[in-house]
């Protein structure tokens, strides 16, 4: 074999990866590596046919002179269900317990493994609708929000409580904690948001669902539309849901404090898949 | 060509950049593409020297029955110069002066791009010193974090102003802003850091350094040491600086409100990066 077409697969391989939903034209790459277009759409069947058996994503090939290759991430339902059992079993031990029936879950949080398989997990759910940018309310949603919009390219709007000098001009509502009916004050700078954006909203925990019913509202404010939600966990038995629509990949579904109990299963996430690929 | 060769070199590449700096046995991969321990060690030599050649990173061959191959990423000096060229002239525009003389970033820290470059610049500096988590502060600071803890494979702890109860018991300092004289108070979960853990400090932005030394004191109650201090951007013509040993990326030499005037030169990274290839 050739070391030419080999240091090509791997350049290009690294480039795709680190450009996802880009579109990049065989010229580039020609040119890049001083090679013909014809064996660079050879090497592009390689790398598709591998990252599609290998569950990494497919190639999206364009035609025309303004056509190129885009690299589309995706996850294999196997991948799926063992980050998901993962996640499962982590969540349940016991030791996560606060008081108030709160969970500690920083240190998946933490942990760029996970954040980056969430990441990839709601990119690859999200992908096919329009989404301009991903939004979160600080803190613990960053993370996540930040792994999603790298496998989707795409920026990140971060919702915050208070009111931050270095924001610049804002846009302030008022929302109701869905559980424990206090009211809070979201903000945004005027000008992350442009109208008619298409906006995804990522969040680490959804209970009533009162802050991701917040940054609905909020995204109205600046005429945006809502391009899906996506939770990691979500807490059951809620007297009133707030949000009907969304995609969680962990529920909780029972906090016992005094037994020191949690009980999880599987959110919605797997079925909603399943319904795509049907 | 065979397909086979093929096929693994796409695939291994992958695996290695979702996994920096960890050690990935020959075996494993040998046995995941049903091959010769020799035809994968073959691979690993390509994808060694395209890392290289193309300023990606390299492989780490540990030898012995416990070795095995460890991707750790860098970059090359001219990228990491049109990187920071290129953030001296986003950083300049004067319409991101706000009111006091801040900056507007935010739209910076919100392209993964941006936050990306940024990271694996980090990562490549701070990457021969034993990092065992990225530290920061909330909230400008934490996609930067992510950034460089994920091409070190570590995980992030978070610094918070207020105190939260999904953190658990916490650990708290008061601390004096360097710049505007203020007390002001950080927390950090007590379960996030262990005792001699070698903690990197990111943050966006740093004037007289108050921030910084206040994160700095936090991990002296940790009993955990200061591997390394990373900030996007330094202002200059600070009284009196607070923190000696930093990289910083892009320096502020000058904000004129009046004017609306930005004037920035390169931060001290290439220098030191300079210093550490002679």
């Amino acid at each position: 074999m050739k070391i030419r077409r080999s240091s090509r697969l791997v350049g290009m391989t690294h480039y795709l990866l680190h450009h996802p939903q880009q579109l990049v034209s065989l010229t580039f790459f020609a040119e890049l590596y001083a090679s013909a277009k014809s064996s660079v759409s050879e090497d592009l069947g390689i790398i598709k046919q591998t990252f599609e058996q290998q569950g990494i994503g497919t190639l999206v090939t364009v035609p025309g002179a303004a056509g190129g290759v885009k690299y589309i991430p995706s996850i294999s339902i196997q991948e799926v269900n063992t980050t998901i059992e993962e996640l499962c079993s982590l969540i349940q031990t016991p030791d996560r317990l606060l008081p108030g029936g709160y969970l500690y879950m920083t240190d998946i949080l933490s942990n760029p493994n996970y954040v980056n398989s969430v990441g990839r997990m709601f990119a690859s759910i999200f992908g096919d609708k329009k989404v301009d940018l991903v939004m979160t309310v600080a803190t613990k949603g960053i993370p996540l929000a930040y792994a999603v919009a790298n496998y989707l390219n795409v920026p990140v709007v971060i919702v915050r409580h208070d009111n931050k000098v270095t924001e610049g001009s804002t846009v302030s509502i008022n929302y109701v904690s869905g559980s424990t009916k206090r009211i809070q004050t979201m903000t945004l700078a005027k000008r992350s948001i442009e109208t008619g954006s298409n906006v995804l909203i990522i969040d680490d925990f959804m209970k009533a669902g009162g802050t991701i019913t917040g940054m609905k509202n909020l995204l109205k404010e600046f005429q945006a539309n809502v391009a899906g939600i996506g939770v990691l966990v979500e807490a059951v038995n809620i007297e009133e849901r707030l949000v009907e629509d969304y995609i969680s990949l962990v529920k909780l579904s029972e906090v016992n404090e005094r037994e020191q109990l949690i009980r999880v299963e599987k959110g919605n996430f797997l079925e909603e898949s399943f319904m795509k690929s049907e």
